[in-house]
């Protein structure tokens, strides 16, 4: 008997009627022999009417007060799916994430998980129950207040937990069948991808793939929990994430997995920073000290003439004003003369494990995007990755003709479509 | 400096203003030098809506996930409470009645408060926080799982803290100006009482008012707690439940405290019951195995021809229909002839301390009935009340009777409807 985690984002309980349907599918699982523990989200819009109730008696909402407001989320759900669990002849116990031992740091609205201890679980799986936990949320070990994770924090809880539990496997369900070479609004002819290193979906989630947040893939692969990224609408397999070698695959994998894009992103550029040593370091202590993350750099080699250069980076749009006041502050301290700022670029991204091994790999790609008119503004590139930031109104002919160019097109595209899998 | 506790019920945080108006009168309190733990149950109308939400998905809720979701409710109104009270200014903490230390029995639904080991609201309170803790829930001390405490639940909530705080008083704050002498909307003269003893609250309270649950004046008799019931939306002294004597106050007090009325009653007789002894306790372990709660009983003088009786109680009525079932199933075996079932009675109580010593009571209370032609079905005294039950269409009239005859009848009575405070 194996034990699986199955986690149910916000979408797949919006409300009475999906929350029997996963009650189905959850004891569905239960019969065929598994234990099954289950991480539930909040359901369909819950969340953003307690923000809502919030914003009505508060500007600026104490964090921890916002955290113990927002976890009445998943108390809702879980409870009501135990309930529809019963209804169809199976016990199930719900428990909170502070009941369920996860233990998180103490910073409200973005707590990091430091340890879980699942003793409540275990002894209720082991009594024949299935377990549901509130995903989302967690107690902190020092002032013992209650706790939320952030964005994409139930698809953490539900790694976290099928790493203390030892799970044979994390099913993540939304509302897509895996995840796809590349965005299908955008080609339609992607494909579903079987299985997915870390590493590359690592890079797919920090490029713009929404379906998995980067945290918790980081966790599944300190762990080595395996996760199955499937919809809760079918019985299809969809893509397992796993650096396990699959059984009697003696073959190589794939050159590339996946066409990634990123619109959420903005470029600053400081102009005319003056060509000292510890200028750029100046710069960027600056956007550190906003807590701003920064994606690409390009520094322009300086012009001989004026003893001045241009520095330009990314950020996620929502950092973008924050950023620019930030250095517009300081800019008689640096001494650059002037800051531009521009949000209508896009990224994309080509990733793959095999490109270690494959050196054509980034001719190929140049070529498809110059034979597609594609300019390109920066590039950056990891081990397994060639990004380029393009004009926001070229990323999808570069996407297309990237996928295209390696040859991912399948014949017969499924048309789905491809979504974010809420918090 | 003092430790008030004060309790809100739904009533008077059912939306964003209230909420910020309940949390102005919060805040006046602490500034005004005290210190405030205050419980606040679920906002209007959110226990229904979640209790629809249960039966959507199962029509049987096991009773521990209910229990669950139910104290959802609390949750979302303590942390919207708490950052009202924020936006004015003052730090205040929520803390469920897990973390407020608030130990009960495992009897979901219906729980009993064992113990309350209140160590963080202590902390939070010496800290300068107001402390903000939900009503109506507790954890179980063996199976460690949520409970909710039942109806008043609340209120109990309230002096259970205020006991184990050893708070100076327990302001339960409601939609009335607190406990009359009769119900206002029978008896517009009834008059606001100012001071009551625990022991005629507990006669008002278990003969049909509805201000204050049983339970919760039990628990402040025992631990010796006054409770002051007042409006949540005027700042009028109240009613002062106390037994200790007030300061300065040598004269004794008045004799009559009020008139309570009930319409949740029905009457059972039990029809030719055999005359034998142990036929009743026979009749009576039937109805204790329904676990209905029986008030009055009746039982008439035998008749020498037959040599059979016949025996009637009172009971509330949503125990009628399965008390007259579980009786039916036992006709053969104790061999009484028929029952009767009538749900159109009412029952009136005459409630005062001072009855003990002033005999000249009841002879004034049943010629008040009998001038306004009442007719008395069933009659049933403790030291400090009387009760008659007559036809349910006659109660009000007997209620304005009694209430002028013992000069109860104010000169210029306050218009104001009298409720329930909720859960």
């Amino acid at each position: 008997m194996s034990l699986v985690v199955q986690k149910f984002g916000g979408s797949s309980v919006s409300d009475a009627d999906s929350v029997k349907r996963v009650a189905r599918r959850i004891v569905e699982t239960r019969r065929a022999g598994h234990d099954v523990c289950v991480v539930v989200s909040a359901m369909g819009d819950t969340t953003d009417d307690l923000l809502d109730l919030a914003k009505q008696v508060s500007p600026l909402p104490p964090a921890r007060e916002l955290d113990m407001l927002l976890t009445a989320g998943e108390r809702i759900s879980m409870a009501v799916l135990a309930m529809a669990i019963a209804s169809l002849g199976h016990t199930a116990q719900s428990f909170t994430g502070s009941q369920a031992g996860v233990i998180t740091d103490e910073v409200h609205g973005k707590a990091r998980i430091i340890d879980v201890t699942p003793g409540r679980i275990r002894s209720a799986l082991d009594e024949g129950h299935i377990a549901i936990v509130a995903g989302f949320q967690g107690v902190s070990q020092t002032t013992k207040n209650i706790t939320t994770l952030g964005r994409g924090g139930s698809d953490t809880t539900a790694v976290a937990l099928a790493a203390a539990l030892n799970a044979d496997v994390c099913e993540i369900y939304t509302d897509v069948d895996g995840v796809f070479t590349a965005d299908p609004r955008i080609v339609p002819a992607a494909r579903r991808l079987e299985r997915l290193s870390t590493d590359e979906m690592l890079e797919m989630a920090a490029n713009g793939a929404k379906i998995l947040m980067l945290r918790c893939v980081e966790y599944a692969r300190r762990y080595n929990i395996p996760i199955h990224v499937r919809s809760s609408f079918s019985h299809k397999d969809g893509t397992l994430i796993t650096d396990k070698p699959a059984e009697g695959e003696a073959v190589e994998a794939p050159i590339i997995a996946g066409v990634a894009h990123d619109r959420g992103e903005a470029k600053i550029t400081v102009v005319g920073v003056p060509d000292h040593p510890g200028m750029a370091a100046q710069i960027f202590r600056v956007v550190a000290e906003t807590e701003a993350n920064i994606d690409m750099i390009v520094q322009n080699v300086s012009a001989a003439e004026t003893g001045r250069t241009d520095i330009s980076f990314t950020l996620p749009k929502s950092d973008g004003q924050h950023v620019v006041q930030a250095l517009d502050r300081v800019r008689d301290q640096i001494g650059f003369e002037s800051l531009l700022y521009d949000d209508h670029i896009g990224k994309l991204s080509l990733i793959g494990a095999g490109m270690r091994s494959n050196p054509g790999v980034s001719a190929t790609f140049f070529r498809a995007l110059s034979e597609a008119n594609i300019n390109i503004e920066m590039i950056s590139t990891s081990e397994i990755r060639i990004s380029v930031v393009t004009r926001d109104d070229q990323l999808d002919d570069g996407v297309r003709a990237v996928h295209s160019a390696f040859g991912l097109d399948s014949a017969d595209g499924e048309a789905i479509v491809y979504g974010g899998t809420g918090r």
